[in-house]
């Protein structure tokens, strides 16, 4: 499934380039940082809001859907800043120490 | 690299029944989604905080660092609502019609 | 100047009774408290950009504008749930102990 | 009641020259403007959450005194640009014609 954040980053670098009329990712560099940053606090809102929703409904469909516009969201704003997916998934692995974790799961199957 | 995602998956599901004495995540769901969702918030201004640093200053390492955390707490959001990174990633597979694009990588391979 | 507040009540009071063609208000009551709680992280992440703005320009129009509109959606927040600003000017009041402030200042007139 | 926004703007004005020791709003200040911005973007997420408990539990008390939190944080920050209430308040009636109002309702006195 990495392959999913991949292509992501494939897809946001090729938008940066496209012309605004023809991409909405375009559109929002082109309006600037303030704009890509007013939309992941947007996002991030939208996904409290429907994480409470799904407390009384059961439903998860929303905050899932909402989480998703979070993280495009903020892979733009990564995107305009110069850097990828790659970077916070870098800094999530180092946190957790998942290399160490990967050479221990590795041990344990010999 | 999606096998960070996959193992920060399988950590939170562990520590989602681990003892809240023994682990920031149990203590994260046991103080219940509310809590929950503040941190989700203050990561997502947190984030953007940075990022405004960031156009001034041309240093990343706050943003990256604020981002990470900021999907680490919509994770744990996600898994207290039985959820997991799977399903964000799907959702921007669908989005993005990824399927097709892999589809048509792998036909480019032949 | 408490008569702003006080008149803003007033006005967003009408405003709820109003036909959602004729009122921007009576529009965001008709379309729930979700929209309206959007509204309220938008204004307060547009205050903290524009905020992080004025720290580089020195120029404070534009966060002096945010958080109006921030105080603004705030107010209707509260009046979809049936309060208005006395409420919260009341808890500020408590916090700070003013009605001890004004007995104090009205002793010193004497 | 305006005499409570008054107040609090007095109240935040010397604390902001108090020790850092002394004041949790003093520390604030002293913390710098992106901890003021973090507590603004912390109490409009507990804002929203409390109006979704308020929405499920008819109970207003917690959506008051978030929105309280909100308000005062938010004067902190436009204390640290040098701003204060009245400037939130200009604006408000600037946008709602309120002196038109003001005047438009003491011609209905006569």
């Amino acid at each position: 499934m990495s392959d999913v954040l991949q292509q992501l980053d494939q897809i946001l670098e090729a938008r940066k380039q496209a012309s605004s009329d023809s991409s909405y990712v375009a559109s929002l560099h082109a309006k600037g940082l303030n704009k890509i940053l007013e939309k992941v606090g947007e996002e991030s809102v939208e996904a409290i809001i429907a994480a409470k929703d799904a407390q009384h409904s059961g439903d998860n469909k929303d905050v899932i859907y909402e989480t998703a516009d979070l993280w495009f969201h903020s892979l733009v704003m990564l995107s305009h800043l110069g850097e990828s997916s790659q970077a916070v998934l870098d800094e999530l692995a180092r946190r957790f120490d998942m290399s160490g974790l990967e050479e221990k799961a590795n041990r344990q199957q010999k």
